[in-house]
This record gives structure tokens, C-alpha cells and sequence, in this order.
């Protein structure tokens, strides 16, 4: 596993947990220290699987070769950044060794994020005989294999599609992202983008928004946002007519995004700054980009957990043509405590949605269940072991048949 | 003079209009090049005076010296930062040249202003026979002078002063300070503080504000906060029973403010930070105090004028004993408008108000008429030549006796 965040801790205590599955493991990351702390905690909570740990910088190809050709992975887990899943894919490609990550390549310097850079890297790992699993987290990953489920079981025809993501949880602080902020603010401030009739229709930025309700939580403002599930689920369910994706925000959080956005301090390129070194040997004219210099400012989102109340809310709301031939509707989703996600491995829950599921398909991978040469989006393996293990793995869902799915 | 920011750029401008009285003018700044320019943009102008240009790093007691000792200048006029008051004064004593400034010393780790870094200078001025003029802005510096005047020709007692501060104008940007980002975010999030009977009250940032009506504008919504000039004001006028200072700010404005503050961005402290390096060479950890790096992202205040509408309204309203016995109130103030500070310097009303007074008080100087070996607040002096000047040189002052001061 390359990352040693909030999601990679989550995945590794559920690996720890799952001992007769995963019966090696190595946690790699920029800093070794991080990994380190990571098994420690482990070790603590009583889970006895020894873990291996090591430094890799994830944007050095070579570093990463090197790494995998000692250490000889199975499958790789990249809980990493976005921006170093094609350096990591590379790697693989060269030591022989299968992929599985939770979030899609998106370059540095632009703020825009697709599959078609993962996507050219079909045919090598096919030939290769390799299996890279894209976006196995939650949103990326659960809602996908949701949706599969209910093409299998529920649905003849999906017709429309409305992934619907909440966060009813209270940190207590005035302004945090659940997820590393860059990526976060990244994400939040591009054009809205939905799926419908064949193309895809841009919005501006949290142009769409409206009431939804959502289980044991009630009402809350829900913004249309691109997502990249949508993306493969649109052409791996060509039936689909419309498909969007929606996320709550509360005021006070859009109120401290639009004022980040106006003094500068969500730019992504490079400010040129003087600034004395932290040596004392002197002055140095560094190249900062803003965006990655307020997260250094900001709460650590791994350090949100202690005092996070309330819950997370995320699934998938379905209408189309049933086996029987009529229309039905189907809401298939889960809710997470933050505070049980805190109690069980020290992260919050939005690490904890991410995290499981990334653990979860590397068992369907290592279990030989989700095992096809190429490169693939989660919906298009078997999702019925998966969604069995969510139940035993702390994400449980629920189903909805034919209730009001207000979209 | 030091300093090539807005406020620099003003003054240099009118100096240059006034070449009968200032024969000799050098302008040094960090960056030469910035010096440079504005003689450029004031020769462009038509104005004739031939003027030097230096590069010297204010925060060295050194550079300032071999300075000093080769211009050789009568009076050195601090337009430079307010960190950066006490290096000047010592080289200022060290090479035998008067001085004179705009706003009072604050060291860089702790964001509190006060005179008497500065005023533990004055036996050392006195002995050397050198006069150091503080605090010859507008606010300090004008708003003394009013006050200096009111108390020499309309009270035979000052009882209650109230400085009322209004920035109506509109400069069409989401957020921006009118001067310096650094020092203005510091002076407006500290504590509140105002004088009665006799002894300091300090407030919560912000926690007491109300209407004001301010001429040509109309009302505003005002905040009580520290300002400097309330220090020597009370000392100098015993029987002052409370002084307070008001600043006008839009909702706009204070919601930015919060969030600055909210996300980290105001924090003075430094933090360490790994950047790459501006020539490609590396990487290095660099020391980055938040709100100085904020101040490279934010507009620069010396941009904001080509576009900038409205006026801004600065005066005192006093209450007292007039010379008549019986209680009398007076407002004296000065409106002036961005548009036309920008038409006759580049810069806005902000900069334009603060550069001209410091002007005007080094024309006292070189006059010989505010000419007293010490260090000097500019109520020390005789107002009248300074308000006569002010009428002259662009911020002329109305007076309304008697009316509603609503405090």
C-alpha cells in the first residue's frame, strides 16, 4: 500500500483486521515515519499482522521500481495522491504487479479530472496480464458497484441515475475538508458537469442545488457536481438517460469557499516567494502554489476524528424499467458514524467510507473474485461478494424499493 | 526617502511639486527598480525635480548607514514598514539626519502597536540636536493636527475626541486592502482599545460598532478599534475624557476578514514549509509566515486605483469648552476622492491621503517651522502653517460647529 493519509490508515487497520486473507503487507510512503506511526497504532488496537514499511517518493518511477522489485507486491494499493496514479500504474506495469486505487489521475497544474489517461493503460496491463481496479473507495467505488447491483438484480434498464452524497457530520472547527483540502477545493470549484441524453451538460460551479432527505438525518442542501463515477458508469450503462451526481454543503463551508476562491488562495500555479530557510543559512526564492500552501494552514483532515459527531449518508437513487417490465425506483445506501469510524481505527468517517472499500476489493482481488487482465472501473466486476463483505466490514446498506426519490 | 509602496509614490509626486522648498530628493527602497519607476511616472507627468533613486534593505542598521553617509540627507522621510521604524531611527542618529514617519513602530512577531519603542528614543534625538517628526500621516498625523488646531483656537478644553475614519469608495475587486494586507489585517484583528476617565478599555475585535453619518456619504456602519495617534493624543490632552477611533468596514469586507482568520491565513507565526526552488535547483524548507504569504496573493493596494469610485472621509469630532465657557462641539474634516487621487498620482485615495501629509510635514521641516530637536508627535507642533498647506495641496478640510456629532 503506497499513502500513509486518513484513508490509508483506515485500509490498513481493516487490513490488520482481515489477517487470513492479507498475510503480507507493506505500507510505503514519502515518509517512512507516518507508516511507521501507522503500525504502531495497529499493533496497539491488538491486531497482530506484521507490516513492513518503507520510503518511496510516489512521483519517481524509478524509486517505485526499485521498491517493487524488492518487496515483490501482489497487487499494489495506491492510497497516494491523485496526481501520482500514473507513475505508480507505470511502475506496476514494469515489475509485474496488479493496481487497485480509490480516486482518478488528475494532472497537477490543471484542475480537471478523467479516466481516459487510466483508460489508455488498457491494453498494456491486459497484455501484460495484469488486473488495475480504478476507483475503489466509496464515491468513486460503493455507489459504482451499488449501481451494479441494482443492473443485476433489481433492473432490466436503468434510466436515471442520482448519486447522492452527505455529510451531516459537525467537526467543531470553523472551516475543515473531510479529504486533503487541495484535492477537496479542487474538486469543488470546477463547472458542474451531468450525463443526459447522450452528452454532457456543464453547469458553473454549484450552479444546481436543492433539498434532499436523507435517512436518519432529514433535509440538506445538495449541490450538483461533476464525479467521476459517472463518467464509466455512463458507458458501462448505455440505457441510462440521465445520470448526476450531488453533494451537500452547508453555507459556512461555501461561505469559506468563496472567500478562499477571492483572495487567491485556491490558485493552482506556482507564486514566486521569498522566504528565509528554515536552516537559518539564509534566503531562498521558492516557487509556492497557493492552494498547497493553505493546506499546510489547515486542520489535517486525519486529525478531524476526535470530536466529529453525526453521520455520513451516501448511495444511489435508481428509476428505470424493473424485471417485471414497470418502472420502479430503488435507493440503495449506507450511513456511517463519524464517531464509530473514530472508535474503531482513529479516523473519521469520510477516511472510513474511502478506506474499507479500498481494502475490500483488494480482498476480492486477492480472493481471485475480481481478477481480469486490462484496466476496469468497479462496476464492471461481480458486485455480490463485494457487497457482502461491506456488510461484514462495517459499511452496511439499505434498500428502498419504490419509495419517492425527490430527483 | 525609504519606502516605493503607494504611499511613496504619492508623496515623491508632491515633492515634486513642491521643488522651491525640497531642492534635493533621493528615493531608496529593497528593490531599486521600484524607485526607478516612479521618477519615470513623475517626470512622465511633466514634473522637472531631479531626483535619485538607492537600493538599501531597511531592516539593516548597516546599509541604511553607508546610505546616510553618502546622500548625506537633512531629513530622512520612513515610508517603509512599520517594522522597520526603530533600524531607521538608529541610523538616523548614527549619521546625524532629522526624521520623520507615518505610522509607529510594531515588531514583526506580535501584531501591537504602541509609541514607546519609539518615544525611548527622545533623549537620544534631544542630545543630538535632531528632530524626529511621528506619526505624519493622515491617521496618525492629520487627525492629531485637527486636533492640535481645535484645541488652539475652539476649546479652552478638549473633553471628548471621537476619529472617524470612512472608505466609501468602491474599487470593483471581491477583496482588497487599501494599504498594506500585512499591517492592515493586523491592526483591525486585535483587540479594541479606548480611552475614559482616565484609563485604557479594551474591547473584543470588532465588538462595538454603529451607525455614523459621514458628509457627501452618508451613514455607515463604523467599528470602534486601537489607533495609534489616541496614545499621545490623551497624554498631550490631559483633559481629554474619553478618545476613541472609528473605521468604517462592509459586510464584504468583515465576512473576508472572518475567514482569513478562520482558515489560518492571519497567523503571524511562521511556518515551515517545503518548496521547490524559483531556478530549478531543488528543494528547499522555508520559513513562511501565513499573512505575508496571503499579502503575494491578494491585489496589490498600489493596483486598485484606475478603478476605484467614491471618497473617503476622515475627521474628528470633538466635544468641549469653548473659549466662550460653554460646551460646543466641532467635526473637522477632510473628503477626498479616489478617482481624483489616482488622476494626479496613479493611486488611490488611500495611499493619497497618507502620502501627501507626510509630504507636507517635510516641508515643515525643511521650512524650519516644525524644527525642535526630540522625537515628536505632530500635535506638538504649530497646526496652523500644516492645515494651512493641507488646504493648498490637496486634502482641504471643512468645519461644521455645533452640529449633531451622534457620539
Amino acid at each position: 500500500m503506497i499513502g500513509a493519509g486518513g484513508v490509508a490508515t483506515v485500509a490498513a487497520f481493516k487490513i490488520a483486521q482481515n489477517a487470513d486473507v492479507f498475510t503480507e503487507f507493506m505500507i510505503a510512503s514519502r515518509r517512512k515515519a507516518k507508516c511507521d506511526k501507522i503500525v504502531e497504532d495497529i499493533h496497539k488496537a491488538g491486531y497482530k499482522l506484521d507490516i513492513k514499511t518503507a520510503q518511496v517518493d510516489a512521483d519517481d518511477v524509478e524509486q517505485l521500481k526499485a521498491l517493487f522489485n524488492d518487496y515483490k507486491p501482489e497487487l499494489v494499493i495506491n492510497l497516494a495522491l491523485p496526481y501520482q496514479d500514473l507513475t505508480i500504474m507505470d511502475a506496476c506495469l514494469a515489475c509485474g504487479c496488479n493496481y487497485l486505487d480509490t480516486a482518478n489521475y488528475e494532472p497537477k497544474d490543471e484542475a480537471h479530472f478523467e479516466y481516459s489517461w487510466q483508460w489508455a493503460y488498457r491494453e498494456r496491463f491486459e497484455k501484460a496480464g495484469l488486473t488495475a481496479i480504478l476507483g475503489c473507495g466509496f464515491d468513486p467505488g460503493v455507489t459504482s458497484i451499488y449501481t451494479a447491483y441494482a443492473a443485476k438484480h433489481h433492473f432490466k434498464e436503468i434510466q436515471y441515475l442520482d448519486i447522492v452524497d452527505c455529510n451531516a457530520g459537525d467537526h467543531h472547527k470553523a472551516f475543515a475538508t473531510n479529504f486533503n483540502p487541495e484535492i477537496n477545493i479542487r474538486e469543488i470549484t470546477q463547472k458542474g458537469l451531468y450525463w443526459e441524453d447522450g452528452k454532457w451538460v456543464e453547469t458553473e460551479p454549484l450552479e444546481i442545488h436543492k433539498d434532499l432527505t436523507y435517512p436518519e438525518i432529514g433535509p440538506k442542501d445538495s449541490y450538483l457536481l461533476h464525479h467521476e463515477e459517472i463518467e464509466s458508469l455512463v458507458i458501462n450503462y448505455p440505457t441510462i438517460k440521465r445520470a448526476r451526481f450531488w453533494m451537500t454543503f452547508g453555507q459556512q463551508y461555501l461561505k469559506h469557499l468563496e472567500v478562499i476562491q477571492n483572495i487567491g488562495m485556491s490558485r493552482i500555479d506556482e507564486v514566486e516567494y521569498e522566504a528565509p530557510l528554515a536552516d537559518g543559512s539564509g534566503v531562498a526564492r521558492v516557487k509556492i502554489v497557493p492552494l498547497q500552501f493553505l493546506k499546510a494552514v489547515l486542520p489535517n483532515p486525519q486529525d478531524l476524528g476526535e470530536n466529529y459527531e453525526g453521520q455520513t449518508s451516501i448511495g444511489c437513487r435508481i428509476r428505470g424499467i424493473g424485471n417485471d417490465g414497470k418502472e420502479h425506483t430503488y435507493y440503495v445506501y449506507n450511513n456511517c458514524s463519524h464517531r464509530a469510524a473514530y472508535e474503531e481505527t482513529g479516523m473519521q468517517g469520510v477516511s472510513y467510507t474511502t478506506g474499507v472499500p479500498a481494502m475490500i476489493g483488494a480482498m476480492m482481488f486477492c480472493k481471485g473474485l475480481w481478477n481480469t487482465p486490462g484496466v476496469h472501473n468497479v462496476e464492471e466486476f461481480d458486485p455480490d461478494p463485494f457487497m457482502e463483505q461491506l456488510n461484514k466490514q462495517g459499511l452496511p446498506w439499505h434498500e428502498i424499493h419504490d419509495g419517492d426519490l425527490e430527483l
